[in-house]
């Protein structure tokens, strides 16, 4: 484990409040408890930073680069640091300083008629949504189920979310990154001054930089283009529930279809074994899965009539609908299904999660993909089950139909209160996942104490995306100061216990 | 201009003919003819190769870098070469050694039910299209206007198509790439040697090093897993026309609306003073649109008086359409707009152009980014307009119309037999791609004797991208023998004059 020596940190945290001010800079160890992993157990320090900084400005974010380098002293950059299945706000490296950007949350541009934002990295997705009810935009933002986590700190995580614009990477378009040499980056199009198409056109003369700051601890993203989709005639939220599994195959497969021919076009959801909140009672203890359609009402009543067809073609399967016309009925949605298919914010589902598993529980996020076909998704399903159950774990399934992937996702649940069932559900959570990537199922986004677990499990070419990986970071962040060890990245001085080699 | 030592070249294709055969090292005179810029004055041997060498497998290719590297002798890499106007296969640097990747031209894979291909860089859009036709896929390729080009060759040069995976960078989805010091790489979830999702997901755990290898020098493509469209049940070939200049601004915004509905899901393509083949007399010397419909046949028609509704509301506008339904149909399209809307090849438009401005003609495509509101676009078209009057040369308009940026192509046309007027014709060329950078627009993709011109019009943060590439660039390939001056990109033994600085 990499010791970090504590006076270059005192020194660099009394140098960032001079810089920021003391009411940028937190280190009242009352305060830090918000900021340690919150579904760690509770009474570990072992990822807890020495402080938190909270930058306002491009040129604070300089300013902290420079003095962690003047310093060698690591940051943990986060958006909220509500991601809390994956660690939340906390640092691979004890007493690193964190870096929050809660307090650049403005949304900088909206442009209504080209349907793209332009935000600093504390904006949540709540305060998105907020921005553009209030502006009258005609436009709805993409969220993932709870509402409260950064929209670009999600994004950067390759994220997903539910409406037409779910699969967030791609809704990226021009980022500002501050590197480790503390000097400023505008991707893509936005490396022109002028450039009328920063947040445009995602592609770039020459190479394209912008994968390099995803999952990524290379550069600091202080500004990001995010497409937006503009609001619907009409809003079906629409879901179709079965009992008999072996169903799941012919709906899956329908869905596929569906969604290559364009019909649905945002990323359905099929479920198992959760609760209910909706009051479709067909779907305790049986199978669902929700979709939507957006658009006009002649084309949204053609493509609903081909959903149900296919649907129902496929097995036992009830089809049914809920309608939203308008932005008012919509922002009225209660149901959880309906908001997050429909752009809008909520918490409901963190309240179900502490409600049936009590305020102290936590949980981790077994996040693995596969492909896209019936009779995969079926196999990984009875895979999951029997992994869970080997570990004594609860086994339900949320999977996300991508294009052509699906994400099968199982929450592993434990209480923080306890040391013993903590540890256990982190060691089963990594075997889990060596064994999924064992039968081809790579996990694409992990908790903090996992990333180096998951990381290994990348091995093509004697793990060549690791080699690059390191050989970049030693290239853009030679001191090493940015988020060391994220997704299993480590700077030369932590490598192989520490021992730095010559270039 | 960089010298190359002629010593070293001669060595160095004399080693990769013992490597790889006499029958894959391409010298004499003659066939070397067919290497240089197609559009170059035809009296210039300014931009040829010393050689050409024809991989026939992945192990060559890194046979092929590690002989470059011995020799110190660059590398010219190419899929088939036919990208015209923008330099074909020629190398920047003279003598340098051509890479063709015309015997590397498998389709590896192709999965009917996921709806992907992966394919080799030689792999050209005619031989994609008859794979599928021949294997009785349900699977449309995207091609662009011409046929004979490397589907991997246009795709990393982010060039563009006309069917719903028009956008050719997108539909990337996993590479394998030789890196400089021969290592082999893939990229995304190819990172797993065990993973089934390589060609299903596009995003990487941690950075993602796809964008690095599109328009670029770090590296070999040596495979790419594309994703193909669903056949559908009805494709209609729509389109628009008028006369007065002025409805281009309603059209447009009308045309955007409908992409951000969901309607129309291609690129359209708006034109004007082009020549007509359609047999469709209201385009000769007015304006008209093209875009497509693909799906079922109540949701195609219903999508289609949308459609038709928008455009005649946004002007004095007429609006038709062509239906095609099955396979047999679309392949016995031969109306160009038809044919790249289905995604059936062609070289139509060669022979075309050949006809309209004789056998020795070459053109430069001017290609800038704009914003797609009708405003910008009328504006754009005015722009050039008057830049291409300044300079004499005809003007005409192929706007291509994405989500949210116009790209508007118009050729600069002339006799490579006459060097004066090839050279008079790339001064202008350069000339007006700094006017529009100042304008706010942006040449996405040059040819190569423009490539350093562009480049520098990126000049954000002091040129804060080419500084960073040429930082990877060093890191990458130190010995420079990737494509040097790609897209502006130099090796540092071949900047400021060729004075190497200490890292």
């Amino acid at each position: 484990m990499t010791r970090l020596d504590e006076n270059d940190v005192r020194e660099a945290v009394a140098a960032l409040a001079a810089a920021l001010g003391d009411e940028n800079v937190i280190t009242s160890a009352g305060e830090l408890l918000d900021y340690r992993d919150p579904y760690d157990y509770q009474g570990s320090d072992e990822h807890t930073g020495a402080a938190v900084v909270t930058p306002e400005s491009v040129e604070d974010v300089r300013e902290i680069v420079r003095i962690a380098n003047a310093f060698r002293v690591p940051l943990w950059t986060f958006g909220q640091g509500r991601n809390y299945a994956y660690g939340g706000p906390a640092p691979r490296v004890k007493g690193s300083i964190q870096v929050s950007f809660r307090k650049m949350n403005r949304v900088l541009e909206v442009d209504d008629e080209l349907a793209y934002a332009v935000v600093e990295p504390g904006v949540r997705f709540h305060d998105l949504y907020d921005h553009l009810r209030a502006g009258g935009y005609r436009l709805w933002p993409s969220i993932p189920d709870l509402g409260w986590g950064s929209v670009v700190g999600n994004t950067l995580d390759s994220g997903r979310g539910y409406t037409r614009y779910g699969d967030h990477p791609s809704t990226q378009c021009g980022m500002e990154v501050v590197l480790a040499n503390g000097e400023l980056l505008r991707t893509g199009m936005g490396g022109m001054s002028t450039s009328k198409v920063w947040n445009l056109f995602r592609e770039s003369y020459g190479p394209n930089h912008a994968g390099l700051f995803f999952q990524s601890n290379f550069g600091i993203v202080t500004k990001m283009g995010v497409w937006l989709m503009r609001a619907p005639e009409v809003y079906v939220s629409g879901w179709a529930t079965w009992h008999d599994e072996d169903a799941v195959t012919g709906v899956v497969d329908a869905l596929r279809e569906l969604m290559f021919e364009g019909i649905i076009t945002n990323q359905p959801l099929l479920g198992f074994g959760g609760p209910s909140e909706s009051g479709r009672d067909a779907r305790e203890g049986g199978w669902m899965v929700r979709f939507a359609l957006y658009g006009r009402e002649p084309v949204v009543e053609a493509q609903y009539a081909a959903v149900r067809d296919a649907l129902e073609r496929a097995g036992d399967v009830t089809v049914g609908r809920r309608d939203y016309r308008g932005d008012e009925e919509r922002a009225a949605a209660t149901i959880h299904d309906d908001k997050v298919q429909g752009g809008v914010p909520g918490l409901e589902l963190l309240e179900m999660f502490k409600k049936l598993n009590g305020e102290d529980a936590g949980h981790l996020d077994l996040s693995a993909l596969g492909p896209l076909t019936g009779a995969d998704v079926l196999a990984s399903i009875r895979l999951r089950r029997e992994l869970h159950a080997r570990y004594g774990l609860t086994y339900s399934a949320g999977i996300i139909l991508g294009p052509r992937s699906a994400l099968n996702i199982s929450p592993v649940v434990f209480d923080t209160r306890d040391e013993q069932a903590t540890r256990a559900a982190y060691a089963a959570y990594n075997e889990m996942a060596v064994e999924l990537a064992r039968a081809g199922y790579p996990v694409y986004r992990t908790n903090i104490q996992s990333m180096d677990v998951v990381a290994d499990t990348f091995d093509f070419g004697d793990h060549a995306q690791r080699r690059l990986n390191e050989r970049l970071k030693d290239l853009l962040d030679p001191n090493g100061i940015l988020s060391p060890g994220k997704q299993g990245i480590w700077p030369r001085h932590m490598r192989d216990g520490g021992a730095a080699a010559a270039p």
